[in-house]
């Protein structure tokens, strides 16, 4: 994984990765099994909203609308502000659909040493696709992409049910409180 | 304040807000008192590095080396990163140190509506300012900010003692657990 991260996150590339060079370790040992034919690991293009994207998404949470225009300005911004948004899909080559995404967002610090802080945010598999292990090697890869980019801390937040799950990745729950303030439902 | 928050929070604005003219209201009631002559509340500039800004950042958490000019670029990447970082100072003019610094960063999603999410990140006041209410009065004036730049939902992690301070500004404490691995101590 080590030669190939940096290629497959470059933003300015679009060529897929081919699912069998992919072939990362749990750091509990247990590693990843190629799924089936067809389905390649890559980060979100600017027209994935026509692979269904969104409705993938809307199996995470509300999505709302969300037009073709919209979305690609929205990931023309992300774009922009480089070095901060690094999304990685799944994509079935049989359907041309979506099946799992989850994203690493950086922020950059002045605390240590001017660091930067990671997180995992909006990890979600196709119900359909669940139990092929495709949740786990997307956080892994992304877990990997925020230690080589240097981060000192990366967090997330999960329901309570996939504590174990993150644990498998070296997180582990904290002692502060976690707060929110919802202004839109 | 609603008048005066666009202007206060533009980045290419660097002129001071005069205190006095800073008077927001808790939602339960409270005002802000001036408190005291000579303090101003401001967004960073890129020479607080001089105004002791690492200094008061240190009674946060560890703030390791970090040169003049590391600061200055991490303040520009900052604010090329345009609509992200909104970083509110308190600075005392009769000595020209920052005693008060709190961050609002913006996460642009897909989900809800391609809709945006913020941060409040590394509160800190100077141990000899506190029982002024100026954590109170940076927290407010970022929460105000959010909800005007239109997130669908700010979030924060603390320590359990601050749990009521930031119930007064509308959080309440989210039933997911809040998971971190650190790469760097
Ligand atoms: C690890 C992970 O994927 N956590 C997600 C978070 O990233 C996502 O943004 C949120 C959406 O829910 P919301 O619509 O309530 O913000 O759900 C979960 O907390
Ligand atoms: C609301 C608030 O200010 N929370 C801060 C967080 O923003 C900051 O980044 C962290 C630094 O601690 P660290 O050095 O362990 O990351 O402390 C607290 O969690």
């Amino acid at each position: 994984i080590n030669g190939t991260i940096n290629y497959l996150f470059d933003p300015n590339i679009l060529e897929e990765i081919d699912w069998s060079k992919i072939k990362c370790n749990f750091q509990n040992g247990v590693s990843y099994k190629k799924p089936g034919d067809g389905l390649v690991v890559r980060p979100l293009r600017d027209d994935d909203i026509h692979r269904d994207y969104l409705l993938l998404m809307s199996q995470l949470t509300k999505v709302g609308i969300v037009t073709e225009e919209q979305f690609k300005k929205r990931f023309e911004d992300m774009k922009r502000c480089e070095g901060t948004y690094y999304i990685l899909v799944i994509e079935d080559k049989s359907t041309n659909k979506i099946v799992g995404s989850s994203s690493l967002i950086f922020e950059q610090k002045f605390i240590h040493s001017a660091g930067q802080r990671g997180r995992i945010e909006d990890v979600v598999v196709n119900g359909d696709y669940r139990g092929k292990q495709l949740g786990k090697l997307l956080v892994q890869l992304l877990v990997l992409l925020g230690e080589l980019l240097g981060v000192y801390k990366l967090s997330l937040e999960c329901k309570h049910d996939k504590v174990g799950f993150y644990e498998n990745f070296g997180f582990a729950k904290d002692d502060q409180a976690f707060m929110i303030r919802r202004f839109i439902e």
